[in-house]
C-alpha cells in the first residue's frame, strides 16, 4: 500500500530553547521512502542523529520566535500482518536483549500497579490471545475523546477516566501487556483512517515468530481500531510518548496550528 | 580503593513468577572485579543478559516459592572524580547519541514538570556550577529518613515532601538535570558509609569533559553526600529506579530480609 | 448486640505538635455508651469539641514527647440494618442538606474521575441496587492487603491497585457510590471480627427511607464484608478518612504500638 | 464599594443530568444585594438549599440539552480588610468548632504532604505573618497563565509546576496555611481587575480579630494579588473547589461559551 503524507505545524519560543523533532517517516526495511520533502525554520542549521532503536531520525534544533515545519511525503508500506490470536509470548529468559527493556515501567506506562489488574481481567489467556483479549477489553470500554487528556497524562489516568485519544489508548494497551510480561512499545506513525486527522499512536507488541522457531518479532496493535498494520507508517518507537513525541521542548513553547494529511495513493 | 561486599536477601512467591534481578558490581573499565561470588536457589538455571548500557548483567529467573540470594566480592575502584564545578554542559545537538536518552522523562523523573522550577531557582547556573547548586539544594531541604518512600514514590512526590532515601535523593537530582537540559541517569551501587546500610543510588551526569575537545563524559553525584565517587561500586545503570532494580518482579512477591555490608579493604 | 471494647496506642513527638484526636465510641442513638474509660498522657488538659456532624467528639491537644491513649468501653448497639436492595436513591434536589455534600469529592474519594466507569459497570442499577452492585464488584475484584497502602493511597490509587485495607476498601465504596450520585460518607469504627484486629471503617450510603415518604437515611456498608451494621460502634463520620483519623498531626510524629480488641460481649 | 456584575454561560448535556450550579452573590452581612436578575433555562423549575457554611445558595438542576444562565447585579461591599501582618494564629484547641474543619485534608489541598516545606521554607513566622510570607512567595515563584492547569489539578500539582489560574493560587495558598496549622478556606467570587475577566478565587484564612479577645475571624487574601478584599463579592466558600464549583455536573456536560464582566459601579 502506497500512503501520502502531508503535515505543517508551528510553534512559538519566547526565548532560546533546545528542542528534539521527530515527525518523519523512517526509513527501515518494511517501508520505502519514495519520496520525502522537509522544510524547517532552521534550513539546514540541524542536527539529526538515529533515534530509538535506529528507528527514524531525531532532529536536534536550538531556536527562538516562531518556528514552521513542513512534511511531505510517500512511502510504500509492506508490513506482514499476522493474526495475533495464538502467537505465543516468550518467557523473559528466553528474551533477546532488546525488547527485555519494553517490560520495564516507563514515565507514562507504569506496569506494576496494573499486574493484579491485568491478572483478574485477563487471567488464563497468554501471549497473542491475551493481547486480543486487553485490546477487545479497551474497545468495550473505552471512549474516544480528544480534548480529554493533557501531555502529563499516564496510562493510569486513563485506566480510571476510560477515555482518551490514541496516545492514551496505546499508553493503556502497553502498560497492559508489559502488566501481563510481555514486551510492549510506542510507535509515533501516520495513518489514513485517523479521526480527526493527526499524528497516530499504536502500540507494538514483542511475541514469538511463527516462522522462526525460538524467535520473536514486534506486532503492531491500534488500540484505537482505526489504523491497519499494512497502512501504519512508523516515525518512531520508544517506551512510551516520552521517548517520541513529534516535538520536546526544553523550556515553554506555545503551540500554533497543524495539519495532517494522509491518504491511501494506491 | 579496594572495597569489600558482602549482602544476602530473600523473597517468597506464592505462584511462579518472571524475575529481573541486578545486584552484582559490574565488570568495567573504572572497577576491578578482584573476586565474586554469587549463589542463588536457582543455581546454574538462570540466563545472563547484558543490562541497561551494557554495564552489569541482569539475570532471568522463573522462579516459585522460597528465593535466597548471596554475593561476595572485592572490588577496585579506579574511578576519577574531577570537581563538577566549572564544568560546561553539552548543548542537546552537540551530545552523542546515547546521553540524548537520558533528557527524556522516565517513571520516576518526569522532568518537563520542574523546568519551570529549575530555572526560577538555579538560572543563572548552568553546567557543573547548575549540578553542584542542585546538589546543595537537595542538601539543605531535604531529610534522609528511611520509611517515608514506597517503590511508587516518583521525584515529584519527593520533591513535594522534602524528604526519602537514596533512590529519592537520585530521583530528584536527575530530575532537575534533565529539566536544566543536563543528561542525568541513575546508579545503583554498592558504597561504604550509607547508613543505615543498605544497596545504594547516585545519580550521573553528561558534561563536558576537559581532557577531550568536545567530548563528554560521565560524572557521579551523590545527591545524599553519603558515597564518594572513588568508592561508589557501580551495579547498573538506567532512566531511573524502573531500569535497574535489584529485584524487579512480574507478579506478587513477598520480600524477607536482606543485609547489606561494605567496607574499605585498603 | 454489646459490644466491649478495648485499645492502646502510642507515639512520640519530637517537637510541641497540635494533634486532633478521635477514638472514642460516639454516643447517638443508634448505640449506646454502657461504660467508658479514657486514659491519655494529658490528663485532662485536653480540649474536646463536638466531631463532624456531631457524632463523636474531637480531643484536641498540644503534646511533646511520648504520648499515651488507652480507651476501654462497652456499648449497646441497637441499629436497624434493612436489606439496601431494592431501595431507591433521592435525586439531589430531593436530599435535605447535609446529605448533598456528601455528593462532592473529598481528598481521597475524587468521584468525578469514576463517573465514567461508574456509568460502565453499574449503568442500569441504582439505589440499593446499586450499591449492592459496588459492594459485590469491591468484593469479587479487590484484595485485603495489610501493608499494602499508606496514608496518601486514594480511592484511585486503590481502584488501579485492586488492593488495600478497610479504609481503602471505604474509600472505593464511597467513591464509585457518588460518582453514581448517591451520597456516601466514611465511617471510623470498631467492629468484631475484624481481622487482623485494628481500628475499622465502613461506608454508609444516603438513601430513601420506606418508613418515611419522601425521607432518606444513611446506611452503613462495609466493602470488606467482615463487620455488619448492627455489630459497628462508630467512632464519627466524615467525607473519608482526612476528616476522621483516629490521629491527625500538625507535624511529624513517630507511631508506637497500637493494640485493639473488640469483642460480643452478650 | 458598590460592584456591578454580569455573566452569562451555557453548556449541553447529552444525556439527562443532575447538576449543581453556585453563581450568584451570596446575601451575607459584609455586602448587601442590592439589584440581582437570575434567568436560567430551568425557569422556576429548580430547587434552591443554602450553600456550604450558608453562605449563598446552591440551585440543584435536573436538565437536558442546551442549559444557558445569566445573572446580573449590583452589590454593596462593605468588608474590613485590616493588614494581616502581625495578627496571631489560634491554636487548634482555642478555635471555634467550625474553622477547625478547614484545617484537615481536601480534594486539592493535600495540606498534610507540604509541613516540611512550610516548615523550612516559612518557619519562624506564625499567623498572619506566615500569611504574608506564604502571599509574597506565591507571588514571586508562580506565573498566572490561563489554560496551563485543568479540573482535577491539585495544589501539588501547581506547586511542582509554579503556575496556574486563580483557582490554583488559592488551593496553593490554602494548602501551605493549613501545613501551617491556620485554617484555610476556598472562595469563590466575582471582582474588578481579573484579568482575563472570569469567575475569580480567593482564599480565606482565619486568624486572631484584634477587636475580640479570644475570638477569631476570617481575612481575604487574593494569592494572584488581582483583587482587594473590600471589592471582592462573595459567592460561596468551601474546603476548596470541589465544594464551590460554579457547575458539578454529575455526568458528562460540554461547556460552551461564558462572559463574565465585572466592574466598579461607584
Amino acid at each position: 500500500m502506497t500512503i501520502s503524507i502531508s503535515t505543517r505545524f508551528d510553534f512559538r519560543l519566547d526565548a532560546p530553547t533546545d528542542l528534539i523533532l521527530q515527525f518523519e517517516a523512517a526509513a527501515i526495511p518494511e517501508q520505502a521512502i519514495r519520496s520525502a520533502r522537509t522544510s524547517m525554520t532552521c534550513g539546514d542549521d540541524c542536527v539529526r542523529v538515529p533515534a530509538h532503536e535506529a528507528i527514524g531520525e531525531r532532529i536536534l534544533v536550538h531556536a527562538e520566535g516562531r518556528f514552521e515545519v513542513a512534511y511531505e511525503a510517500t512511502v510504500d508500506v509492506n508490513r506482514l500482518a499476522p493474526e495475533l490470536a495464538g502467537l505465543e509470548q516468550l518467557a523473559p529468559h528466553d528474551l533477546p536483549g532488546d525488547p527485555l527493556e519494553y517490560l520495564l515501567d516507563s514515565r507514562y506506562c507504569p506496569a506494576d500497579r496494573l499486574q493484579s489488574f491485568a491478572e483478574d481481567e485477563f487471567g488464563g489467556t497468554s501471549g497473542g490471545d491475551r493481547i486480543v483479549a486487553i485490546h477487545d477489553w479497551i474497545a468495550q470500554h473505552f471512549t474516544y475523546e480528544p480534548g480529554s487528556s493533557t501531555p502529563t497524562t499516564t496510562a493510569l489516568d486513563s485506566f480510571v477516566e476510560r477515555r482518551g485519544i490514541c496516545r492514551d489508548y496505546a499508553h493503556v494497551l502497553i502498560t497492559l501487556a508489559r502488566a501481563s510480561t510481555i514486551p510492549a512499545r510506542y510507535v509515533s506513525c501516520f495513518a489514513p483512517g485517523v479521526e480527526p486527522p493527526d499524528f497516530h499512536a499504536v502500540a507494538e507488541v514483542f511475541l514469538a515468530d511463527r516462522t522462526t522457531p525460538g524467535g520473536g518479532a514486534w506486532y503492531i496493535v491500534d488500540a484505537t481500531g482505526m489504523a491497519t498494520p499494512g497502512e501504519t507508517v512508523k516515525i518512531g518507537v520508544g517506551r512510551d510518548a516520552a521517548d517520541v513525541s513529534f516535538l520536546t521542548s526544553f523550556g515553554p513553547s506555545h503551540f500554533g496550528d497543524k495539519s495532517v494529511t494522509v491518504t491511501r495513493a494506491g
